[in-house]
């Protein structure tokens, strides 16, 4: 009923489902045998490549299926930088892709080569000519996501391809969070999806490696997949997959325009019935289904259970639910508030209804939330320059941006606070506090056991 | 009504269609979320995970869901030969192992490792002490399959895995053919799995690594499968894996019995009703269900199109089937004909009626393809010494061995005949032929364009 995580993984559309079954009849033999089961594995095999290179639009022999999105993203890049070896060992990505394509850069990075994250601004977009700048002459292969799975960021993809092709360097372009709205325009290289994102199947993943394009798949290979995913076809998820891609495809026009309208009124309605909350991404430039919001004062994993009591499925990029105690890398390179984020994202077919009733619980469980942290007493010391001291260290996001709300009107206009923490996201949620605020950060100094985070009263 | 070919993947059992149906509809959220979907799909993931768990006897923290079985071998071998690296670079495998081992072999060998590549002797079974002489001071993993999935020969594991033990190095049991009839016994430390050879999805491996053993797992990784299967994990079809593995384990044991008897049939009628044919692997120490057969004078892609005609699907390790024009790695290993080569691999709940009438059509079926490939007149010139030379350079399987049988009687008792060849195959099959005619082979010459394979009449 409540199901608002479709970036993370859409429910099976009914399409897939009934092709995936017709499949497990048809389908579970081996493609490269010569037999009749083999036969009919490899024509269905066929026309499902056919029909996903037609929704991607490119060649059927320029894609392949692999086990997942990742799988893609991890074949496709170490390829690209094999077949490029010769020009250089340099990767550029974007700070915001999807942690497959970060955790690549990682390996890359490791096995002696070098990457450029390229930034982006505030709604989480790249700059093409930032990104262009980043072109040397022995860049290999440049990285960039259609649209950013954590904000829904569209991204300039067709400018950073042209860039790109005037370099001489290949574009892959991580399409995972888009190809259910439509082809990636521009003149990309190559190009990584993933079926469960659109409502196919998981342990379906597209890799097409445009004609003319140099790649040497890595590791141990066979004739699978012309070389560049080994192991047996999972034809009927394949066939699922494509035959799903098709199904949204052909509703996403329409599914478009509702979707956009109901993450509008999330948009207009969370910034005005729930206080102190930012919106975050672009507004226009954006995916019809997502929008993200991060509310001060609350953490992010007791705002998920509450929702999650309230039959509302929804995922955060709060270091407070993450195993990491680090924010969601998206957040941090975006540089907005983290605390108490919450990403909504509606699958296609999402009633109106349960959005209406979203943002009429909305508010409630926030402030619920907010009282629940309740008013820790601040621990205030004079510090040798006669300035306030918070010492929050020890305490995680959000009680050092609590604390320090608490104290603000305590600092004389033109004096400064210091907040001493050392939970990572501080260094995000202080500075996007100050901004939602109109409080001045001043910066960062040393301090023992973590930072002092120095605020300057303006208004 | 005739699917002969298991061993490259069984069709669907009714459990694994059933479990998978229900789970799509609960078991395509993301298992790391939490809310309810993620829960629920969480769950799922660690039912599945006990289940096979139990049916390979091992913890279900030592044992993760992999895309593909080739997944789990190509993973398993680079994070065991990485893990312990510091012993050394050098690595054991059997030369009848399935191709993605010896792919991450060969992948390993490139990146300047050293691999031992340890022998069988005519029945395919790897000589246990052979293979312990073959462990060395650097040796940093050694593989070696439960049975061959070509021939069906059960191989000495358990003492392999003891001379490994007492060296301190970790044995790789690629499990893929056995998993279906009961756990591996003996002391390996990794072991690997396919669930579509069990009647399984496809989409679906087993990676096991025992608590103890040094693993470091290679390339670009996640959060997801305690870091050694990245990308989301497909768990509908995992769920149909571990039911399926469970519920074919519970009639494994009165399926093995009549299976064996059924292979035992095609062993021994095979042999009495097709003249020139021989009958491979172990007689005793092998899979149920699998059995292997060679046909002198007979091509092997032929001899499958006339047997899918007749509603029989087979596979071949005859270089006449494959794109490589080489003969399988494994009857080449072995040293036995290739020619011909049929592979039956009866499925579990193969009719006895199928076989009996496989049985039945299979003389005629041989007789018509000897009799299609005709008696073209032997190319004899008088060599320089005056003995025979059999000029069939440019001909492929099996007209050497066809051109050698039809000169033979020309030849003196004592005298030799030079078979000119340029097909690979005829490394295989010449000698192949002469221990089954009781005619010596004396050895290969080189020659324009080709060898001179050697042969002296005896009889």
């Amino acid at each position: 009923m409540g199901y608002f995580d479709g970036a993370s993984a859409a429910p099976l559309h009914p399409v897939a489902r009934q092709a995936l079954v017709a499949a497990l009849d048809e389908g579970w033999a081996d493609p490269g045998r010569l037999y009749r089961e083999g036969r009919r594995a490899r024509m269905l095999l066929d026309a499902a490549r056919e029909t996903a290179a037609e929704a991607v639009g490119c060649r059927p022999d320029e894609l392949v299926f692999t086990a997942s999105g990742t799988r893609a993203a991890h074949t496709g890049i170490a390829g690209a930088l094999a077949g490029r070896r010769r020009a250089g060992r340099h990767l550029i990505v974007s700070a915001v892709e999807h942690s497959s394509v970060l955790h690549a850069a990682d390996v890359h990075e490791r096995d002696g080569g070098t990457v450029t994250r390229a930034g982006v601004d505030r709604t989480g977009t790249v700059d093409p000519s930032a990104y262009a700048a980043a072109l040397r002459p022995d860049t290999a292969l440049a990285c960039l996501q259609s649209a950013n799975h954590e904000v829904g960021t569209v991204q300039p993809v067709a400018a950073v391809a042209e860039a790109c092709r005037a370099a001489g360097v290949p574009l892959l372009v991580d399409a995972a969070q888009s190809l259910a709205w439509g082809p990636v325009e521009g003149g990309w290289s190559l190009l990584t999806g993933s079926a469960h994102k659109w409502g196919g199947p998981p342990g379906v993943g597209l890799l097409v490696v445009r004609k003319g394009v140099r790649f040497a798949a890595q590791g141990p290979t066979d004739e699978r997949e012309s070389g560049r995913a080994a192991g047996f076809e999972d034809i009927p998820a394949i066939v699922a997959a494509a035959a799903s891609l098709r199904a949204v495809r052909a509703e996403a026009a329409q599914e478009a325009v509702r979707l956009r309208e109901l993450t509008e009124r999330i948009r207009t309605r969370v910034s005005r019935a729930v206080p102190d909350t930012e919106v975050v991404g672009d507004p226009d430039r954006r995916l019809p289904g997502i929008v993200t919001f991060s509310c001060l004062y609350v953490d992010g994993e007791t705002l998920l259970h509450a929702l999650d009591a309230e039959g509302f499925s929804v995922s955060s990029g709060s270091s407070c639910t993450s195993s990491t105690l680090t924010p969601s890398h998206v957040l941090r390179a975006m540089g907005v508030l983290s605390e108490g984020n919450v990403r909504v994202s509606l699958p296609p077919g999402t009633a109106e209804a349960d959005v209406e009733r979203f943002l009429s619980v909305l508010p409630g469980v926030v402030a619920r939330v907010r009282e629940k942290l309740g008013a820790p007493a601040p621990v205030t010391v004079p510090a040798r320059s006669g300035a306030l001291v918070v010492d929050a260290r020890g305490k995680r996001c959000p009680i050092p941006v609590i604390e320090l709300a608490k104290v603000i009107g305590e600092v004389p206009v033109g004096g400064e606070v210091r907040v001493l923490a050392d939970d990572e996201a501080a260094r995000l949620d202080i500075p996007a506090w100050c901004e939602m605020r109109g409080q001045e950060y001043v910066g960062e100094e040393a301090a023992d056991h973590g930072s002092a985070y120095v605020v300057r009263r303006v208004a």
